[in-house]
């Protein structure tokens, strides 16, 4: 399907989708600022060609994929130039603030942008873990505007379902608000958790003692802190948002704790209970 | 090692309990608020005799173990009597408030009681959920006071030695102190995400859209409201300042995407990675 995809980013998600998409691609061409993740992808055959620079990658690229942390995201857009008819899409956790960048640095190439997002991870990071399967039944969600080329916006539809995941398109500001209240919220609370612990005079003893749901309520909080640092910034308002909900809803739950108000807390439990055991499988 | 066994409460802890020492009791009388659980519990032969009443199950019993929720405990205590050289011990989560009902209601017969905790469970509930390896190479506490008898200790300490834990002893306070930070507050934490995020208006999206951190953060919303509603409220005090100070943390977190401070929010995810990666295997 492509002649040369060009891969800015060879992480977990650039370096999965790499070894997912392999059987379309005639050759990948990749460059990552940190030269030895670089290196490390082409002697794992993870991508054919280790370019020198993004522009130099994206040089004669047919798909653009910019898989790199949203801090790092505005000069990729700066540098590279697109070939006649080539697409470039991403894979930011945060979209509104990635349509900003490209609108203000692709010109007239800003139609052939499809911004894109693979529900899809893991708590570790880096090529090394880097795997087939990662999106195989997994969700992608692209945001492309109205001025999105229709044609551009297919091809990155069939490069996701060519890794096996499902592909579905989203308002930018609706993607936005509901991933900062399934996965952005989820991640700062849990980093906030562990860190709140490990400052603790007894933290040798609290992690001896973290029991099952604990260790799964952290794992998470095993996350990439500079991707994450990034993800807060980029989705700040809506996050802010639910942020601030959930911290009014954590300060009533206080209070009853405090006033002994069993008949709330057993509400906000149950309905708790209900909400996982009706929608999560 | 024990000619008649009294389990007060056959749910998922009890029903596991008499799964994983079978082989050293006689016979295993038990006793359960929830006459169908109790009828369950004796057609899966996880127990031998139902009982008509926690009296009845206690009398004539070398060892006593009460695995009701907390607020249940206080009228078990209040109807059984130990028989000459019998021993008591629990398993609630929280220590302090049943050594408390402990001591009021079991008069010269206290010093038979040793409060235990295992720390071991499934967000599942129920003697159907019961499992014989819930306990194998979990860890088990017990926080006898200066007056507990020794040998009582002993013997309880052999039980869940028996059943493959690994026991050790801790204070009261002390014990309340760790399970807040440990296990009550991320309990909380989770239900109090998941309550919030179901009864938003676009829940069904949210859901839709809960990718693996978020699966695994809410696994623990599924747990029983009634039993964490007694946990809460039974250990009121420790739990409430560990919040506090989360909630704190929270505040400061939210302060800091506020005003676009990076570098505070590396620092408290590196932090919580760090201890991660050191503590949790």
């Amino acid at each position: 399907m492509f002649n040369r995809l060009a891969l800015i980013g060879v992480g977990l998600i650039g370096g999965s989708l790499a070894l997912s998409i392999r059987h379309i691609c005639k050759e990948i061409v990749a460059w990552d600022k940190d030269a030895l993740q670089l290196a490390r992808a082409r002697t794992l055959q993870v991508i054919d060609i280790a370019a020198g620079s993004a522009a130099q990658a994206a040089e004669n690229a047919d798909m653009i994929v910019i898989a790199v942390p949203l801090g790092a995201m505005e000069d990729i857009f700066r540098e590279i130039r697109l070939a006649a008819d080539a697409v470039v899409t991403d894979v930011g956790s945060s979209k509104m603030q990635v349509v900003d960048m490209a609108r203000a640095n692709l010109g007239d190439q800003f139609r052939r942008f499809v911004p894109g997002h693979p529900i899809a991870g893991t708590e570790r990071s880096g090529v090394d873990a880097a795997v087939v399967g990662l999106f195989k039944d997994r969700r992608v969600i692209l945001t492309p505007g109205v001025e999105t080329d229709a044609d551009a916006c297919q091809r990155v539809m069939r490069m996701w379902e060519a890794a096996g995941a499902t592909v579905e398109q989203m308002d930018v500001e609706h993607h936005d608000a509901v991933l900062a209240e399934t996965s952005h919220l989820p991640h700062l609370l849990a980093f906030a958790l562990v860190d709140s612990l490990a400052r603790m005079s007894d933290r040798d003893e609290i992690f001896k003692y973290a029991a099952g749901g604990f260790r799964d309520f952290t794992r998470i909080a095993a996350s990439n802190p500079a991707m994450w640092r990034d993800i807060c910034l980029a989705n700040r308002a809506p996050l802010l948002s639910v942020l601030h909900r959930y911290q009014k809803d954590l300060d009533a739950i206080h209070d009853a704790i405090e006033r002994g108000d069993a008949a709330f807390l057993e509400r906000v439990f149950t309905r708790a209970k209900h909400a996982r055991d009706t929608y999560v499988s």
